[in-house]
């Protein structure tokens, strides 16, 4: 992002709506090519996320939380990783410049940035005959060495996971309609509706995460894949109790009224909590730490020894056959 | 990026293509949700540039080439800054995973980022039904400070610029058919179209802006408007001689037969040289620690007091009128 006298569309596109949230010095107010992270003995944790419209989101979500959503999927990752936010770049390609449209996607940007302590360091503002898409590339930061992986999973350990599971994929069916919108009442659907469009990342776990959990991933493409995921990289894998999933109340109600099944939920994505693997001595302070911080957690399953798929098991014992596992862009 | 057994399209489209390219530790061979960047007590410059089908790149350019500008056009912004190449991550928006685009598409980023030594750490594939999009988020490392801005030109500096300028507009033009098609025989469009293909970013430069050079920046969007650009955050004018800017024989035929005119090449855009001023008496040890370098500089106008945008003017002393100075997207 460039300042320029006289400014081209582009130009004062940035100055006027990006500049006021470029607070950090390295920043450059957005008037260089580049930004700069300065270095503090901590090691750079990188993650990179792109929401594309119509795939993402959807083309009248409120353009505030699109930008939200951008930032959140990433700050997602970051404490997932055990890592504390330092800063974020963004690539935007726009069909045109819609004052209507990027006023208030700057502004959610900038309260997000600020609240959630991740300020805008530099991007790119591109034009495109198709869809918007927001590339977020987030950096933070964690003492050197002691990024959280999804790998270091052990046998005997207990499969934890932040929050509730589900609500994302309901709201995205919601504003889809059919069977779940008529099925829901208006609490329920804002409830679900603000899940799927503002996700809420778990900063306040990240030094707990760093302290306690062995393997971590966020949960962003459905639970059952990306337990999945983390059992593959671990070389372990798992055995889930269906009834200690953590659900919402809306969803609970969903799910005993048979008008979603489990499996919707456990591979729907989106849901932005972070699950991980924590040792059965250790489950009860972490449990403790990230009460205090606020966030609930739920002691799901066991990680086993094996290279299978994690199993996911009724109260009566019978595994739940999971036709797809999450979501997957291909 | 991540793997994922079984693997869904996406996770054995990352396996296959990209995972190859993850060669630096920190990218954790893609199997995890984040990259980690190692302090070494430098300063992390970090830029991003996004590239769309359809507006940055053609439809049919070879997909090594799309990945290779992807990649080049960030190396560019590096280079200028004074920043050594640390690693970069890629956001990738694809309609369809086609193996005879991706293969190709992979293939070349491997052997630039392996060239250029830039390694891959990460990204995010996400589908889109629009355009191809390809955003690169490129890091650098420059010793603590030394980043080297834009603002900095002072009055009385020799403004100075790499390679030669407006050949890849002449490029895209020879792509789009018309005149110039007509007028330029197979070799000078082989090379007009492969410098708008195939950016050559100064890395050589690096370390040598940063020596000699007050303010710099690369041309991008055109020498025109970018030099505004520099001049304005600067605090600055220029007076450029027309005459002196460094033109390719192919270009300067062009520009001989009255088949283009300068204003064209100047507000072109593509250039990705590197523009930067130098206080007259370190011109010559610029110049001379460039070519060691195996790089052409040319010394193109003088740095003038004031705030107006820059002048080009003819050997008569008449100034060029530019109706645009470069590209923008908007």
């Amino acid at each position: 992002m460039a300042s320029a006298k006289p400014a081209s569309g582009e130009d004062s596109l940035i100055a006027r709506y990006f500049r006021p949230l470029a607070t950090d010095p390295g920043a450059f107010r957005l008037d260089d090519d580049a930004a700069a992270l300065k270095p503090d003995g901590d090691d750079i944790v990188v993650t990179v996320d792109a929401i594309v419209e119509g795939v993402h989101f959807l083309p009248d979500d409120p353009p505030d939380t699109v930008a939200r959503k951008a930032l959140r999927v990433n700050l997602s990752d970051l404490a997932a990783k055990g890592a504390k936010p330092a800063g974020f770049v963004l690539a935007l390609a726009l069909r045109s410049t819609d004052e209507a449209w990027l006023k208030p996607f700057a502004a959610g940007l900038g309260e997000d940035a600020m609240q959630l302590g991740c300020p805008l360091l530099g991007g790119d503002t591109v034009s495109t005959p198709g869809p918007l898409m927001v590339s977020v590339t987030a950096f933070g930061r964690v003492p050197p060495g002691r990024m959280v992986h999804r790998s270091g999973a052990k046998a005997g350990e207990r499969v934890m996971v932040t929050g509730t599971i589900g609500d994302a994929a309901l709201g995205l069916a919601i504003l889809r309609g059919g069977k779940i919108h008529a099925a829901t009442d208006n609490a329920a659907r804002e409830l679900l509706v603000g899940r799927y469009r503002v996700p809420q990342p778990r900063l306040a776990m990240a030094e707990i995460v760093r302290e306690y959990a062995s393997a971590s991933m966020d949960v962003s493409d459905g639970l059952a894949g990306d337990l999945t995921k983390l059992c593959g990289v671990s070389g372990i894998s798992a055995v889930i109790d269906l009834e200690r999933v953590p659900l919402s109340g809306a969803a609970a109600d969903l799910v005993s009224r048979g008008i979603v099944g489990m499996e919707a939920l456990l591979a729907g994505g989106d849901d932005y909590e972070i699950l991980c693997t924590v040792a059965e001595d250790r489950v009860e302070p972490f449990a403790q730490a990230a009460r205090r911080a606020g966030v609930s957690v739920g002691s799901i399953g066991t990680v086993v020894a094996g290279s299978g798929a994690p199993k996911f098991v009724d109260k009566a014992g019978r595994e739940l056959a999971l036709e797809r596992l999450s979501y997957s862009h291909f």
